[in-house]
C-alpha cells in the first residue's frame, strides 16, 4: 500500500469488467442442480472473504457465518422449510398452487455446504454512524454480504440458493441461534451439474422480466419525459 | 441459447475469478473523491442492468431507480440529510462526536448522478413464492440490486456512496415517493480522483477490521472446536 492509502492502480480493464458483468449476469438461485462433491476450504474461504468485505453501516461488520456441513442440522433445517413449504401451498389458488407444489425450491440436503448469514444488531454498541435514521441498515449490510457471497461463488463456478422459506424462529431453533440475532439468510452452497440461462421462474411462465425502461425515472418518482437519452441506452 | 436452456460455457477460468475478487475487494463507499465529469448515458445504462438482474424474490424484481441529476432535486435532498446529520451528531458523545462531525459522509452535490433504489412491496400481489414467510425478502432483493450496482459501477471505473443519515418521510417529499413505496437506498454516483485502499472508517480508527475467523461457526451458532481446516485458509 502506498502511504497515501490511494489505490495505487486503481483501474479496472475492459476485460475485468466483462468479467465482473458475466458474474452478476450469470448468477442463478439454484435448486435442483447441485452435485454431492465437496467444496474445497481454500475456495469456501475466499467465498466467505468476499462477503466479509461486503460494505457495512458504520464499518460495523454485523455479520456471522455459520457453515454446515451436518446432516443432522441439515434435516432439522429441511424439516422447518418443508412445514413452511406446506403453509405456503395454501397461500395459492388453482393452477397457482399446482406449479407451486411442482416448483423445486431448495436444496438445503442435496448441496454439501449450506451457509446461514446473520446479523447482530447490537454489534459495536447502539449508536451507529449511518444507522441513526434508519435501523434497518445493519439488515441491509448483511444482504450486501450475502449478494457478495453468491457472486464470488458464481465466479468459484460454485452454484447457490437462497432459501427463504421458513420460519424465522425455526431456523432459529435448528441452528441454535439466540434471539437477539437476526438470521438474514440461508444458503445453499455446492458444485453443479449446469447453471440455467435464466431464472428458472421466468423460464416456468411464473412472471416475466420488466424492461428496464419500465422501472426507470428522472429526478422523481415516476417522472419521464421520453426524451432522455438514458432511455436509449436500456 | 441452446435449447436446454442451459448455460453453454458455464466456467469461470482464475483471469474472471480473480477480476470479480478485484471488484469485491477494491469496491469503497466514496463520499469526498467525486469529480464533476459526467458518466455516459451507455456506462450508467451497464449499471443500472446489473442492479436489474439481482436475485428477487419470486422473481417479484420490486425495484425502481430514479436517476436524480437536477441540482435543485439534489440540494432538496443534500437540506434532509444535513438535518439528519446534525440530529445524529447530538447522539455521539466526547471526542466521538468530534470525529464524527469531522468525516465526510455524503457526496451528494459533488456527484454527478444520484440514484434512489426503492421497493414497491405490492408488486406482483400480495402472495409471493419466498416471501410467504419472511415479509422482508423483497426489501433484501432490492438491496441485492443495490450491491450488484456498486460492484458494476467499480468495475466501471465509477465511485459509489450510499447515503443512509435521513428521514425516509424526508426524502420520499425531495423525490415525490408514495407512502406505499420503500425508498431502500439513495446512492451517489461519480468518477473519481482516487479509491481508498481501504474503508475510511477503518483508517480513521472509528472501528477495526473484524477477523473472519471471529465471525465464523461450525454447524450451530458460536460453535467452534478449533481444529476446522477451514479455520486455516481464513
Amino acid at each position: 500500500m502506498p502511504e497515501s492509502g490511494h489505490q495505487p492502480d486503481p483501474t479496472f480493464s475492459e476485460a475485468e469488467r466483462d468479467a465482473v458483468y458475466r458474474c452478476i449476469h450469470s448468477r442463478r438461485d439454484v435448486r435442483g442442480q447441485f452435485l454431492p462433491d465437496s467444496i474445497d476450504d481454500a475456495v469456501l474461504a475466499r467465498i466467505l472473504a468476499a462477503a466479509h468485505h461486503a460494505p457495512s453501516v458504520g464499518f460495523m461488520q454485523p455479520w456471522d457465518f455459520i457453515v454446515v456441513r451436518s446432516p443432522e442440522v441439515k434435516k432439522n433445517v429441511h424439516a422447518a422449510f418443508a412445514k413452511a413449504h406446506a403453509e405456503a401451498a395454501q397461500m395459492f389458488e388453482g393452477d397457482r398452487r399446482d406449479t407451486y407444489q411442482n416448483l423445486k425450491l431448495e436444496g438445503i440436503l442435496d448441496s454439501p455446504v449450506n451457509i446461514c448469514v446473520t446479523c447482530d444488531r447490537s454489534r459495536t454498541g447502539p449508536v451507529v454512524i449511518g444507522r441513526t435514521h434508519l435501523p434497518e441498515m445493519d439488515l441491509f449490510s448483511a444482504v450486501c454480504a450475502v449478494q457478495n457471497l453468491w457472486l464470488a461463488a458464481r465466479a468459484e463456478n460454485v452454484g447457490v440458493g437462497w432459501v427463504s422459506i421458513v420460519h424465522r424462529d425455526e431456523l432459529r431453533d435448528a441452528l441454535g441461534i439466540p434471539a437477539h440475532i437476526h438470521p438474514v439468510a440461508y444458503l445453499c452452497l455446492g458444485r453443479v451439474s449446469h447453471f440455467f440461462e435464466r431464472p428458472e421462474l421466468e423460464s416456468a411462465g411464473w412472471l416475466p422480466r420488466m424492461k428496464l425502461a419500465e422501472v426507470t425515472w428522472f429526478d422523481r418518482w415516476q417522472n419521464r419525459q421520453g426524451d432522455e437519452p438514458l432511455l436509449g441506452e436500456l
